[in-house]
């Protein structure tokens, strides 16, 4: 596999666009297009929130049918949630005028939104949009990247992915794209992210891949602790690299399935990296706790305390909070035996103070990327999430999001 | 029950002080101490964190053995918590010293520690203080908030209570004081927390009522989601007044109970007011939920979200927000039926958005006091909790508190 410079069509027969409708200001594009001629098999993971957007039911609804999809249309500033009936509709709606404009059945077309929750979306501003939306879209680098900024709304970074591979002797691409930088936690798929490979995949392997790659990647970035209502994770394969079908068992699904997952851990890592606010990206592993749980409960607790995520921001060698939040987690452990190391400084070993050299621990502490070790010293399970930094820009951030 | 002017040598029989022993910076006040020369009946909630602070493990097993106690020494400045056995040689030589100036058993005296994890504590510092500490002790209202001043960490406000009731025909006091402001979260007592009361009560009947009245007060107070290691809620009772026992399945236990509930009601809810960089002080209300522990996720989920801790600083209705955070708290509900309401203004019905007043909304939020309601409008089950705004001080309090 080699990871090159990556765009969203880069797998062949996608094209993509991003316009501005006016659904946010000051000219960004705030409509995301990302289309197959082909129909693509398509797969996802969604998220785990009780409360879910309209946009979100209808397209999980199509995609879990497993019938093939030609295009989706992604919306920012408005999650089109919690509006009631209207929203139903209106998502029904828009599906349908892109339907129409691409000659399909509107339920080859999935419809995702993003932004504010609790607000009807303006339908004249979306639907006036559409038809530029598709006439203009294209396969080059250009318009994957108006696609791509068209879905961000905190982000201040583009999130793009791809990767080649040689399976049967056919040279495949897949590429993916995130946008995710607040309301982000584990269960699930805390964004919305989007793949595109022209290989040939049903839509049971694709599902089978997909889930799995999300466990340890998109299911272990916090940034805030809080889960929203429209996270989703899909995979489009179109087949039209025109190589045989990856089926499970073969050489080839394991290829395709690293491939993928690689993807989606770089993906989950740049969320983190760029969560709202955010001066610096954690990586916390939690070691050698007595069940698979524990080290789960043990690393989101830490990768949640609001406490350990200033103390990152302040640059400060406080482990006591490191030490309070797993204690507080839930998870069974001896604080008698817990070693915690940030980025190679050791701060405390069975559970107790140790010098170290706070001048030495400033310094690591002021990088931008920093490693977190708990040893818990019991069993053989261990965990790892990425998170962020509290900053002040976190709160300015979201006092002021809606206005 | 007659609420007072407010500090904790009320009750007949006890001494306080607080002096300046250098643990912390500029001349603040930062050791405590609360004394009756008749022993007291003392009973006691503390922290579930698995790590707790030395000074709180020695003191629980004091308390919990049922044995008459004389005093408490209350440190700021450093928690004695993770520091190995030297921690543990520390608080009891802090309470030997205590003990031999007093001439009582050092198993009579108990010592609180609140502050930086991690650190020994510089005993020269504390030792050297406490004979002024102890010798200048007095029941005067000056040296009752001394004592309080004493134990605050990021506290912004004194907290102190009390009541005066007549029981069996005799004035009996009951009074308060509490420190807390961040790392607060329910289970448990998540902070510190002293009573002292003239009654006579057994340690029996004392661990039943305070047991019971944190329940629904300082567990149901939440400011940053983490529990800090050295929590504890401790009440003092030396029968000075003279009076009949107060027994379990008597009036008089319902009326000394309901004086300590309603202590603990606002000592709790000074806490959330208080919260570390706190603009305004939040109500939270889950109403007609299928179960308590649907209401109590529900309620501790919207009190610990950050982006709805953040909303209501930047005074911002958006309340989607909160029907996020009810959708993956793991509460058991149907979107579909939830109603929203803050101070006054319902924002949705049916789980949908309705027409709402901005401006009014906008005039609600800029209160000091806001009470949300959320209605499930499923069962009959309720909640509450306290809690705080997000600003941009808390970061600034948290970044830099161990410096």
């Amino acid at each position: 596999m080699e990871k090159t410079d990556a765009y969203i069509t880069m797998p062949l027969g996608f094209e993509a666009n991003g316009v501005h409708s006016g659904l946010k200001k000051n000219g960004v594009v705030d409509l995301a297009f990302l289309y197959s001629k082909t129909p693509c098999n398509v797969a996802g993971v969604y998220t785990k929130n009780l409360v879910k957007g309209h946009s979100l039911v209808r397209s999980m609804n199509i995609i879990r049918e497993g019938k093939p999809v030609h295009a989706v249309l992604v919306n920012s500033g408005n999650a089109n949630a919690c509006v009631g009936d209207a929203g139903v509709q209106d998502t029904e709606h828009i599906a349908s005028k892109v339907a129409k404009l691409l000659h399909v059945d509107s339920s080859t077309i999935l419809h995702l939104s993003t932004g504010v929750i609790g607000t009807r979306m303006p339908m004249d501003t979306i639907t006036n949009a559409i038809p530029t939306l598709i006439q203009t879209a294209g396969n080059s680098e250009e318009k994957a990247h108006l696609a791509m900024r068209a879905m961000m709304t905190t982000d201040t970074e583009q999130k793009e992915v791809a990767a080649e591979l040689t399976l049967h002797g056919k040279e495949i691409s897949l590429a993916g794209m995130a946008k995710g930088s607040g309301m982000i936690h584990p269960n699930l798929a805390t964004m919305i992210s989007l793949f595109t490979t022209d290989a040939n995949i049903s839509h049971d392997t694709l599902q089978k891949m997909i889930s799995n790659a999300v466990i340890d990647t998109f299911n272990r970035v916090s940034v805030d602790g809080d889960t929203s209502v429209c996270d989703s994770v899909i995979i489009f394969a179109n087949g039209a690299a025109d190589a045989p079908e990856i089926k499970e068992g073969t050489e080839e699904y394991d290829v395709f399935f690293n491939a993928l997952h690689d993807l989606c851990f770089d993906l989950a890592r740049s969320i983190a990296a760029d969560g709202e606010g955010a001066t610096k990206c954690l990586e916390v592993e939690v070691l050698h706790a007595l069940s698979d749980n524990d080290a789960y409960l043990a690393v989101v607790s830490v990768c949640r305390s609001p406490l350990v995520k200033t103390m990152f921001f302040g640059c400060d060698a406080n482990w006591g909070r490191i030490m309070t939040a797993i204690g507080y987690s839930g998870a069974n452990f001896d604080p008698n035996k817990v070693t915690i190391t940030i980025g190679g400084v050791q701060l405390c070993e069975n559970g107790s103070m140790i010098g170290f050299d706070e001048a030495l621990a400033k310094e690591v502490l002021e990088e931008k990327d920093i490693h977190v070790i708990i040893d818990l010293n019991q069993g053989d399970a261990h965990d790892r999430m990425f998170t962020c930094d509290y900053s002040y820009d976190y709160v300015k951030i979201n006092g002021s999001y809606r206005s």
